[in-house]
C-alpha cells in the first residue's frame, strides 16, 4: 500500500512549485488529523454489478469529529481518482471555521475507493481465494459497487442518515449514486465538476490506459511491486494533467518560457542522443515531466487502470427509458457545481446534467465556480469553492 | 519515402468512417492531379537558423495550372504537419470553380516541408557528408529555414511575386513567415487556425514526442526502416487527434456508444489477459486506435519528431522588443481565420494575434469559421472554408 500522506493535497493533481530552479517552497497546507483511521472488513463477499463476487473486502476509512447520540450528524466525503480516505489532508479548507464542514457539529467520514492503493481492496490486495495478489484479475468494480460497500460500513456504525454526501470528479459520481441508491439516507448531495464521461473524457481515459499498457514493464499487469511500469504510469499522469488544468492557467504559469532548469528549446545540439530531433524542454514540458515523476511514487498502475474503468462505465441513465426512471426516486436535495474553465467536465455539461435531473422532479440546483484552474479547481482553489458554497 | 497519396485528405487527420462495422465507404473525394511533380535540389548548403548547414537539400514539390508570361499568377500553398506537396489531393475543394484558387488563372505550387517523409530532405534522407541516413542527427529546422529554401525554388522558377501564400496550422506559420521574410514578394497571405503554440499546444506536442521516445523500438532514433516505432507513432497520432477535433464532434459522432465492432465496455471478463482491469472499448477508443493504425503506414516517426520541433520553436516575436519590430515590415495584406471549435489554436487567440499584427501597422483582418470539427475544420469542412473566403 502506498502512503496516503504522500498524496496529500494531490488528489487530482495540485500544482507543484517545487521544481528545481524555483528556489521557493510550496505554501504550508493546513493538515487535519483524523479522529480515527482504520479498516472495515465486510463479513460476506460483495456481489458486484459485473456478476463476480469480491471476497474479504476491506474498506480503509478515516473519520473526523464525533458521531452524536442521535447519529444524524454524519457527512460522507467521496474522494477523486487518486485520492485517499484522509480528506483532512487533501481538502483541509472545507473544514475551516464557517466553511462547509464543522468538526464541532459534523461526523465526517471518508472511505478509500475499491481498486485504490490507499488501503481498500484493490489490484494490489491478496485474493483470499488464491492466496496471490489480484493484479490484472481484479474484477470490474462500479460506482454502485463502491456505494453498496460503503453502505455496509455506515450500517456497521449505525449511520442511517447522511446530512450530506459530497465529492468532486469521480467523488461526485459516488455522491450522486448515493442519492439514487439510498434516497432515504441522503438528505443532501453536493456533486462537483462531474457528469457521466463525455466522448472526450472517454478518449482521455483511453489514452491514459494505453500509456500504461504500452509500457513493457506492465507485463500484462503481472509486474512485480518492485518493478512497476513507472514510465507508463508517469505518462498517464501527464496526459491526465492536461485535462485537470486549463489552457489559460498554462499560459499564465508557463507560456512559452524555457524550462526553469536552464534547458534551451532552441538548442541546436538537442537531447537524447539526437542532434536536432529533440531539443531542450519548454517550462510546461518540464512541469508535466515533474508531475509524472512525482506521481509514480504515490500510486499504482493497476489501481489506476481499475479506477479509470470504474469512471468510464458510470452512467446512471444507462438502461433507463427516461431521466425520471433514473433519477425520479431521489429524495434528497442535490447541488451541482460546474467549474468555469473545466474542459474535462465542461460547466455547460454539468449544468445540463443538473437540469435534466431537476426536470425529473428532483430538487437540484446548479452553481458555477469561476476559476482558471480547470477541473482541478475544487482542490486547487478550495477557498473559492467554500465562498461559493456559503 | 512514404506515398503521399496514402495520406490524401489526411493532412491533419480527416475522420474515417471505414472502420469495421460501419459497412459504409468514405465519400469519393475529388482528386486533382498536379501539372508537374518533381524535385528541386539546392545548389549550395542551406545555412540553418540553428547554425548548422544542411547539404544537398531536396525540395519535393507539385504544381497545378500554368505560370503566365509575366510570372505574376503564382500562389504558394503551405501544408500542415503530416501533409504533402499534393495539395490537389488533400485540399481539392479549394480548387472548385469559383472557390479560392483557379486552375485557369493561378499557378499553384506546394512544397513538401523539410523534415517530412514525403520527398523533401528529412531524417530518412541520406546525409551526403556521411553516406548514411540522418536519423536522429537531422538538424533543427525552423519555419524560416523552410521559407528560405522555398524561396530558392521560387527564384529558380523566376517567381518574384506571390499573389497569395496560404496554409492552415503549421502551413499558416509558413504563410505568415513568408510575409515577414520577403515583404515585397507576398501580396496576400491567408493564415488559418494558427498562432505561435500556446503552453497547452506545447504540452500536447511534448506528449506526442514522449509517445515516440518511450517506444523501445525508437532506439534513440536509429531504428531500421523495416522496424520503426509503430506503437509510439500511433500513440502520438492518437494524442494529436484529440487536439485536432472537438469535444462537441466526438459527442455527436461517438458519444458513449460501445465500439462498433461489438466490444462491450461493461464486460466482466475484460481484455488483454486481465479479467477486469481492461474492458471492451467505447467507440471513441476504437476510432482513436484506428486513426493510429492508419497513420503508421503513411508517416515516419523521426519526421514527426522533426516537424514537431519546427512547430514548437516558431515565434516571430522572439527576440523582438515590439510587435512593430516583428511585423512592421510586412507589406502584403493578411487574412487570419479562426475556427470556432478549435482548442489547439483557439479562435480568440488567432483573433488576438491578428489584431496585434494589425496594431503594428499591417493590413490584417480576422474572420471566423463556424464548425464543430475543431482545428481540423480547414481540411474536414473545405466547402465551409471556401464559403467564408468568398
Amino acid at each position: 500500500m502506498k502512503s496516503a500522506k504522500d498524496g496529500a493535497c494531490s488528489t487530482i493533481g495540485i500544482m507543484s512549485e517545487t521544481r528545481a530552479g524555483t528556489g521557493s517552497s510550496p505554501p504550508a497546507k493546513p493538515f487535519l488529523a483524523p479522529t480515527y483511521e482504520g479498516d472495515f472488513v465486510l463479513d460476506e463477499p460483495l456481489l458486484l454489478e459485473c456478476g463476480r463476487a469480491l471476497a474479504g473486502v476491506t474498506l480503509h476509512y478515516a473519520v473526523y469529529g464525533r458521531l452524536n447520540a442521535t447519529k444524524d450528524n454524519a457527512v460522507l466525503v467521496c474522494h477523486a481518482l487518486t485520492g485517499s480516505a484522509l480528506v483532512g489532508s487533501w481538502w483541509p479548507e472545507i473544514f475551516a471555521p464557517g466553511a462547509v464542514l464543522s468538526l464541532d457539529h459534523d461526523f465526517v467520514i471518508c472511505i478509500n475507493m475499491l481498486g485504490s492503493c490507499y488501503g481498500s481492496t484493490g489490484p494490489g490486495s491478496v485474493n483470499p481465494e488464491t492466496g496471490s495478489i489480484y493484479g490484472p484479475d481484479f474484477p470490474l468494480v462500479s460506482i454502485r459497487d463502491n456505494v453498496r460497500a460503503q453502505a455496509k460500513l455506515l450500517d456497521s456504525l449505525g449511520i442511517r442518515r447522511l446530512r450530506l454526501v459530497l465529492g468532486g470528479s469521480i467523488g461526485g459520481m459516488q455522491a450522486l449514486d448515493w442519492a439514487i441508491y439510498d434516497p432515504l439516507r441522503v438528505q443532501r448531495a453536493l456533486i462537483i465538476g462531474v457528469t457521466p464521461l463525455s466522448a472526450m473524457g472517454l478518449a482521455l481515459n483511453h489514452l491514459q490506459r494505453q500509456a500504461i499498457l504500452r509500457d513493457p514493464e506492465w507485463k500484462g499487469g503481472r509486474y512485480r511491486p518492485q518493478r512497476p511500469p513507472r514510465h507508463g504510469l508517469a505518462f498517464a499522469r501527464q496526459i491526465a494533467m492536461l485535462s485537470y488544468k486549463s489552457a489559460e492557467l498554462f499560459d499564465e504559469r508557463f507560456g512559452r518560457k524555457p524550462n526553469r532548469n536552464g534547458e534551451d528549446p532552441w538548442d541546436a545540439d538537442g537531447k537524447e542522443g539526437g542532434l536536432g530531433l529533440i531539443g531542450g524542454r519548454f517550462d510546461i514540458a518540464g512541469y508535466l515531466d515533474h508531475q509524472g515523476e512525482r506521481f509514480i511514487d504515490r500510486f499504482d498502475a493497476n489501481s489506476y487502470l481499475a479506477i479509470l474503468r470504474t469512471m468510464d462505465i458510470w452512467d446512471p441513465q444507462r438502461g433507463c427509458t427516461s431521466a425520471a426512471e433514473a433519477f425520479g426516486g431521489i429524495r434528497g436535495r442535490l447541488s451541482f457545481i460546474g467549474i468555469s474553465s473545466d474542459w474535462l467536465f465542461p460547466p455547460q455539461a454539468v449544468r445540463d446534467f443538473a437540469y435534466t435531473i431537476r426536470a425529473a422532479g428532483v430538487q437540484a440546483d446548479y452553481r458555477e465556480m469561476t476559476s482558471a484552474h480547470g477541473h482541478d479547481a475544487f482542490l486547487a482553489e478550495q477557498a473559492e469553492l467554500v465562498r461559493l458554497l456559503q
